[in-house]
């Protein structure tokens, strides 16, 4: 920890997440540990297990600011967790003022109990950083979607232009993945527990009383009043999980943001700003950059996710290495779900839409895209797989001819026949075959907005989304 | 498809979950596609988009025999999916029997809706088999923990023994993972959607009744209504995190299995069978086979579980490549989770627990095992630091001169004077020292029993459940 | 294996390499394990542990069709591994035959000596399956670098077009990924080793003699002589880390392919063939299925290579679990490399390049993609920087104006005085601008013609590309 | 970077391989950016592309010490690579010198030029430090494999007792599954490739001596001159999977180490320390820390491999995030494979053997471990199947009776007429049941001690290993 510039890469703040790394960081995750320590001392005070002096000299001393941290993290190598260094210095703390009370700190719990709990305390900060990302980013998809309810452009599926949407349609669809990955986040938010067992997950230090003991500690960290989970890991992965779900609805808006900003598409661009995006070779080019971290962070999270749920064989009553892989693989997760969020919402801040761009794209393929418009319109008639074969051989005559489709179907008898010319050219027009995309978008904002409501959002969550979402 | 003993490996049946790999085996896939066509032309029918009698033609036609599924999967190439082949074929079937009804098939769908919507409703068999089989794990469990709810054994942490615990509170730790896997399955369950979206998500084909139709469908097919979801993928991917819970919680009950019943720690053995477990070099053997064989499938879970994250990228309306790959890591997931619980399941039936065993481990480390309990029996007078100092010397001599711990302690003035010689046996009792445990294995078989009740359960799953937890 | 429609997907041929998974299917496997039983008993034959006639009486016997594959999946999974049933059952054929030979089958091997063993000669003949592949698609590419060694196109870095290259250029870089996965495959062939050690790897049923057998086996198998390594996989991680190369090579291509082929590039398509790449609802569409469905392949490789690699930890001298696990991740991850070769063939074979498209797009960009040329032509005489400068102002223009930097460029007083109006035209010109693209092309080419003479080649890959490359 | 205690963990230093990241750090990685920017003028110089003055001042401004690496890691945000604003930092600290100069940096080169290439410079000096130690491990297990080469122990196959080894080959086997290893590191750092393509790979800014140029540069940098490679990444996946397959041999060991370290067995013990391996719960323990440590960076291996070949799909010229996720991914590994080695390092310096505990757990089983021998014994006479029959039946009464295999076997008069009872007892002793054990550990070591000779071993790392193996 003392040398940050030689282990801290140039790549760490571009990839982003730092804020949500610093829940993990020295400073936070030893305040959590000794919050732990605090609460631990108090509940056993109310039982009469600890002296309430004691309890109150162990809040005294538990102070982040009077411990060594680079002395802790040497000792967390020696003794293999952070726990024990910890409970050593507060001890020496404790005892400094009050010897008598020096005897009761950590009573009668584990390492793992202190680790793991912490673990839980800094997920719901970094939690809570992620939901109001979460909300601000929907905010903006909210804004695009309305916006662009009816703004067409052309649908691509299987990497080939198919056939009318709106770019509102588009956002709906981000905005759903985000919806679904924020309720499990929530899910997860209140769902964090609190890790209790002592040495071997019985509390056997509280006779009879272990279970009232735990409750109370987990009423004051406001965690969950759970039974020992110390080889029982399905929170974590239940948690990891959630994360990675919010990496990869980021990741599939950053995807599609690149794709669309390719300067074959140029549909939209990033905000253009002072270095920025630029080439050290290339003097032209306008690079949707934070689109391309978005993308890179949430490539990481798919390895860190399988690294969790590898870590199943946690051995007997506490794991020898499996729970150790846990820790950096889970907030390696939360730094890359940050840093993707962080970035997309670099991204959709000031994101310019081109919708004449669109306009063009959706006509550039001489008329292409309506062919299901136009075969639907037949099919009542001829049916749909005789329709399919018409529309299709306009298509190749199209394309072998350099024609519109347009063109080639006005001069074909048996579809003016049954269209009529003005049923063709509306059969043609993007605006009549967009089905329900604009209800689609308005449900999709209704669902997004329900999110104020949402039981499960973290106070600091709804609030943000509140002034945020509007 | 065309011959098995070709592709197929000595080592598929072993590795378990056959039954749920079936699900999605080629004819019980073509029979879902085809429950889709179906639901669909009779919605479509309801809200008058296609004549009565053609949606009867293709319900008449729609019968799995009629199809020649090596020509399908042999097609299935050329297409790169199996909707456009099998839609085809459809077509004919109908047309043999009334042309005019061919007109309807797949009226206003696309290969995505019927190839994913299939892909849910086997899912929900697979589901099915998968929650059976977890409700007949945890009656196993249940009546595992019950019996040996005061089983003493010792606990064993970071690969040392540690203290006393009992055999029924593992039993309640395994039983408690299942019971949060069993509850994500069940979730998954109930959430299953519908895919309908059409050529390019905006259900074109249908005016402003598309919304109407997809929730005709949905109902037909017991499938979430929701909105179409061609590249959003959260609900497959919380679909694969399910599933890796539970192959994650079936590994860690059977690598706990695995060492418990190592020739050196010997508290449990798996029924003997002829030709089970045997060597072909050592005669004596009796190997955990089916615990083994749970172990194997469980680590094959992460990565699947990755390569269905990984995905994520689903490039704009209709991933090219991203959605391919998903499919069969989705159903590698399910076969490895379904392989994990059958295994599981045979180690667990008739395990041997060799109670005098797991009293033997915990005497054998010379009374070490109990250490704990006195060092909580000293601290409330001399203090938690000042108490572990005395027992560790304890223990230290205690090694040294090859002696048990309560000798040692016994020679020791200061302890007897404060525990008095029966105070000190007493600390030395295991029995004494198991805390709650006995108290969280009830509430743990609670949680379990409460399965029956939960609402999330499928109808097959719980009447399963109901037969088999008692 | 009864029942293949049952458990075999629709999307198994789909998904390529079922040439590949045949070499571990039931028969090729059963035989590879009678090879070896077969070697064996020769090698000890003569060095005089078994008769002569015992050895022969084995030889006659190990027909692979003399054994029931379905009795012995069965019996996999009780056994926990084929080697075992399989050695009862040759037992038991040799001794209808000749009851005293039937004592020496099998003799001083242990059952991973025999699936270990035969996975190895199973994996030669599926490397020489994708070697042949990868030759031929080697040739293929040699051709397209040939045929367009000067055909220019746009070079896109970071999705935005950045200057010119050439189509050559990108197939040498392809050709060059190739080349290096397959040099990786040839040293694997190579190095496949000799699984032998008995039941605890020290050969103890040879007395002195061990290491004798072990090289006459290895040398009638023709794999490596090597020391046990049950526990240590170093050479399946090898070979894993091998065809994963494949994969991702292969799969950088298709991703290439299917980004030229997406509607608003259209450089290139991939062969027309009745069936192929149509879509269910859009009549107009050719989908690039096969760079698809290689992409989809080369996905799955990373998942299946972290198994391999995760499963480090081979317990003790045999693993309990993870070496089980290995099996069906090896197979899968030599089923999805063989599955993306097989895609990648199909795609290139017959792909058709549209020059003139790759000339459109390269001027599209108002000349913006010649940028660097000029800034280069300017640098001389005012520096990088200042050059730099002055032609990202004209770039802006022109995206202003909607004009040509050509027109721009035109204008600037300072710019023509510097280059002259033909020093400006030469500098805009995109064939002067192509560095040593042509030379590094033939490089590339001469690289992978040097493949034949690899010495690493199997004799049979190097026949095949004997054949085909020219 | 700037506040390190915010988000570095407690963690960090315990997982170890912190040596390993500072490579990558911010002040290392920028030094080898400015190295190759100062080969890059050096080459120009020479080949009269830049004036020898302009060269001379880039030398003197390539002072890592002189740029602020802080506004360097902001800087990177905004541009999306730390090269772009170094770049310009560096043009900027030349144009105070020397204004003319400022023209020539950087001159033809593209940012993954430079960022591509500082990697593998970084890779270098970080292999450096990984041979190193791999040297020092494999020194460490020569002494062992040599002092215990007859150290009678039991193999353990499928987590049950089998027959008798010896520590020395256990040794043996880790030493070759890390000289396996340490090959394929030597093969990675001889093949480090400098990247040098210009904007488009084509090296346009050099007309026709692009080639040239880059001959220069690479040995400057003494780094293999090599094609092109921006979005062929088979280099950095091979140097990958180098890293791989040494964290997975080290995670082998490690793994055994804790096995045999387990209360059960009790074989061995890490070295005792002040604060080492200590439990905050229970004072008797002594954990095996740093084996259990090098497990979990073990653990953390295949996610990041996967990560890094996930990223084949490197699109067209350069990567819009499969390139960027490539970098943390790849040192992520680094660090990783660091801290398998220094953790492995730490376990087995001092690493306590207990061959009398080894000889009692090899007796402990009645013998049954040496079931194997008998039966080889017998069999000769009575063939492999009746003889396993036999001696199977022996187990069976040893374990139902308690009684030792000698005595069951004692008394069977078949047995005592085949064997007569000195050849009973003599196929009961383990040490007649060694097979080659001893020749295979003297032929692993030869191999190790052949690292010296190996061609491909850095200078530095063959220096290392010529004072550790001796």
């Amino acid at each position: 920890m003392s040398d940050t510039k030689t282990t801290a890469t140039l790549f760490d703040a571009y990839l982003g997440g730092q804020d949500v790394a610093a829940c993990f960081g020295a400073v936070a995750f030893t305040a959590h540990m000794l919050a732990f320590e605090t609460a631990l001392a108090e509940a056993e005070a109310e039982l009469g297990f600890v002296p309430d002096g004691a309890a109150r000299a162990i809040l005294a001393a538990a102070e982040v600011d009077r411990f060594d941290l680079d002395d802790l993290a040497r000792a967390t190598v020696a003794a293999s967790n952070p726990a024990i260094p910890l409970v050593q210095a507060l001890t020496a703390a404790v005892a400094a003022d009050d010897k008598a009370a020096a005897r009761y700190v950590h009573w009668g719990a584990t390492s793992q109990d202190v680790v793991d709990s912490a673990t839980m305390l800094a997920a719901r900060t970094a939690l809570e950083i992620i939901d109001a990302r979460l909300a601000r980013i929907g905010a903006l998809l909210i804004e695009l979607a309305a916006a662009h309810r009816a703004t067409p452009m052309v649908a691509r599926t299987l990497s080939q232009q198919a056939g009318p949407t709106t770019f509102g349609f588009k956002c709906a669809g981000w905005l759903d993945g985000l919806v679904g990955a924020r309720t499990a986040i929530h899910r997860e938010c209140l769902a964090l527990p609190l890790q209790f067992g002592g040495a071997t997950g019985t509390l056997a230090a509280f006779g009879e009383r272990g279970r009232a003991v735990a409750a109370l500690v987990a009423a004051r960290l406001d965690l969950r009043d759970a039974a020992p989970w110390h080889t029982e890991r399905g929170a974590v992965r239940a948690l990891a999980a959630a994360l990675a779900q919010v990496a990869a609805a980021a990741g599939k808006i950053a995807d599609d943001i690149v794709r669309l900003a390719q300067s074959e598409v140029g549909e939209v661009a990033e905000r253009a700003e002072d270095g920025r995006g630029g080439s050290s070779a290339l003097p032209h080019k306008r690079n949707p950059v934070a689109a391309i971290a978005a993308c890179a962070a949430a490539r990481r999270a798919p390895g860190c996710l399988a690294t969790v749920f590898a870590a199943f064989d946690q051995q007997h009553e506490r794991a020898a290495g499996a729970w150790h892989a846990e820790w950096p693989a889970l907030v390696g997760l939360f730094t890359v779900t940050g840093g993707a969020l962080e970035q997309l919402e670099r991204a959709l801040d000031g994101l310019e839409i081109d919708a004449a761009a669109m306009l063009d794209n959706l006509e550039r393929m001489q008329g292409l895209g309506m062919s299901e418009a136009v075969a639907m319109a037949l099919a009542p008639t001829i049916g749909r797989a005789a329709a399919q074969a018409v529309v299709r051989q306009a298509c190749l005559a199209a394309v072998d001819a350099g024609e519109n489709l347009a063109t080639v179907l006005g001069r074909d008898a048996q579809v003016v026949e049954i269209l009529g010319s003005d049923g063709l050219a509306a059969a043609l027009a993007p605006e009549n075959h967009l089905g329900v995309a604009g209800e689609l978008v308005d449900a999709a904002i209704a669902r997004a907005r329900a999110w104020h409501a949402t039981p499960g959002a973290t106070d600091a969550g709804a609030d943000d989304a509140e002034g945020e979402v509007t």
